[in-house]
C-alpha cells in the first residue's frame, strides 16, 4: 500500500464541512472517498489535517490516504479532478512515507477570516466573505490580538460546551491585511478549538465597533467562559489557508 | 404610478436566466417581480434591458417598473435587497420619466467574456470564467476582431436557427485585457443576437489556438451560416457589464 499526501482546495458553500456525517450528506471527505472507492473497488479512508465546518473554505487543506494501485500519483490526481465537482480540486499530490498522518503530524495551521466593510454588498464575492458594513477600529483590534497571542486556555473561545479535553493552545501570530473595503485577519497556531477562529473574530469585531474594550481580552481568557466572548461570525468568511508539517 | 429605473447585479450560476419562464423556475426577473408583488399586492412587470441566458452574470443589468407606492426610491431598494437572495443585488434606483423603457431606450451594451488560461483550475473563481488551459495567440485574435467590428449581418453568429428578423447589428468595439492567466474580451454594440457573444468568443478561441485562420472572419460573416462559425463557449464566463441610454 502506498501513502499519498494530497492538497485540496474547496469552496465550502455547498458542503456540510470536511467530515463525512452520513452517506447522503455533502462533505468534502465524502466526495474524495467515493471517487477513490470507485477507482479501487474498496473503501479508502481519507484522513484530513482536521475538520472544517459547514460553509468554510480551504485554499490548502492537507489529507492522506493509503491505496494499492498501478496508477502514478499524477494519474490519481488527474482522475480525482476529473470526477470531483467544480468546487473541489486536488492541487497537489505526492507519495509519502508510510508513517505520514495528515492529522497527527500537523504542527500548526493558518486560518484567515475575510471581512468586507463596503456599504454595498457585492454578489460576486459574497460567498467568500462576511459583509459587515460598519467602521471598525483596526488599531483597537490589533491591540486586542496582542492579548490572544501566546499559550492560553482558550475555553472562552470554544464553541463546544461539552468539550472535556485540554483547551490550552498556542497562537503564534494574528496578522491583519487591510484596504478600503477589506479586513483579512490571519491566525496561525498549533491547534484550534471548535469555532475558535470565528468566536475570536466576532470578539475582535466587537472591539472594533467600540462595544468591547480592547484591553478586556486577557480577563476574558482568564474567566474561561464562552458566554463572555463575542458572537460566532458566519462560516463563509473563513478559509483554511495552510497546514504546516515538520516532515 | 411612478416609474423606477434599477441597476441589478447578479451571479447567474443558479438561475435559468433573466426572463421569467414559469412560476417555478429560478429567474432574476421572477425574483424581483415576486418581491414587488408582495410589497404592493398587485402584479408588477419588471422590464429588463434584454434577456441574459441561464448561467450568465450581470454587473449592471438595467430594468424599470411602474409602481404606486408611498415608499421612497431608497426604501424600495432597501426592501428589495432585504428579500433578494445573496446572489442578486439592486445597486442603484432612481425615479425616472414615465416614458423611460429599459429595453426600447437602450442604445448599446457592453458584454465581457472571461477566459482563464492557467493550467490548474481555481475553485474560488470557476463560477465566473471559462477555464481554457491552452496557449492562445492574442495578436491573431485581435486581428480577427478587426473583421467583426462594424455593421454586418451577424447570422453566422446567431444561436437561434429560427430567427427571422434582421440580423444586422453594429459592433462598436472589441477590446482585450490580458495578464498571465486571464483574457477578458469586451464587446460593445448596439444589440446582440442570441448567443452571439459566446459564438464570437468560441470563434476567436479557434483563431487563438491556431485551428482557424485569423483572416477568415470576413468570409465567415459573408457566408451567413452558423455552422461555419466556432463553438458556443459556456455561459459562466459571460457578464453583462453595462447598458447605455441616451436619456
Amino acid at each position: 500500500m502506498n501513502n499519498y499526501k494530497i492538497t485540496v482546495q474547496y469552496d465550502g458553500t455547498r458542503y456540510k464541512g470536511w467530515q463525512v456525517l452520513s452517506s447522503t450528506d455533502m462533505t468534502i471527505q465524502g466526495k474524495l472517498q467515493k471517487i477513490l472507492g470507485k477507482m479501487t473497488g474498496s473503501e479508502i479512508s481519507v484522513i484530513g489535517s482536521g475538520r472544517t465546518d459547514a460553509g468554510v473554505h480551504a485554499k490548502s487543506q492537507v489529507a492522506n490516504f493509503h491505496m494499492d494501485t498501478q496508477l502514478s500519483a499524477e494519474e490519481i490526481k488527474y482522475t480525482l479532478n476529473k470526477y470531483l465537482p467544480n468546487d473541489i480540486a486536488v492541487t497537489d499530490i505526492a507519495e509519502v512515507d508510510d508513517r505520514f498522518h495528515a492529522r497527527y503530524n500537523a504542527i500548526s495551521k493558518t486560518y484567515s477570516y475575510h471581512i468586507y466593510t463596503a456599504e454595498k454588498p457585492d454578489v460576486f464575492i459574497q460567498r467568500f466573505l462576511y459583509h459587515y458594513p460598519q467602521h471598525l477600529d483596526i488599531d483597537a483590534m490589533k491591540n486586542a490580538t496582542l492579548q490572544m497571542v501566546g499559550t492560553h486556555d482558550f475555553t472562552s473561545f470554544c464553541g463546544n460546551s461539552h468539550f472535556k479535553k485540554s483547551a490550552i493552545r498556542t497562537i503564534q501570530s494574528i496578522d491583519f491585511e487591510t484596504d478600503d473595503n477589506n479586513i483579512i485577519i490571519s491566525y496561525t497556531g498549533d491547534g484550534f478549538l471548535q469555532n475558535m477562529v470565528r468566536i475570536m473574530t466576532g470578539t475582535l469585531i466587537e472591539v472594533g465597533n467600540g462595544t468591547r474594550p480592547s484591553n478586556s481580552i486577557s480577563e476574558l481568557i482568564e474567566r474561561k467562559d464562552r458566554a463572555l466572548a463575542g458572537y460566532t461570525v458566519p462560516p463563509q468568511g473563513l478559509f483554511l489557508e495552510k497546514v504546516y508539517y515538520d516532515l
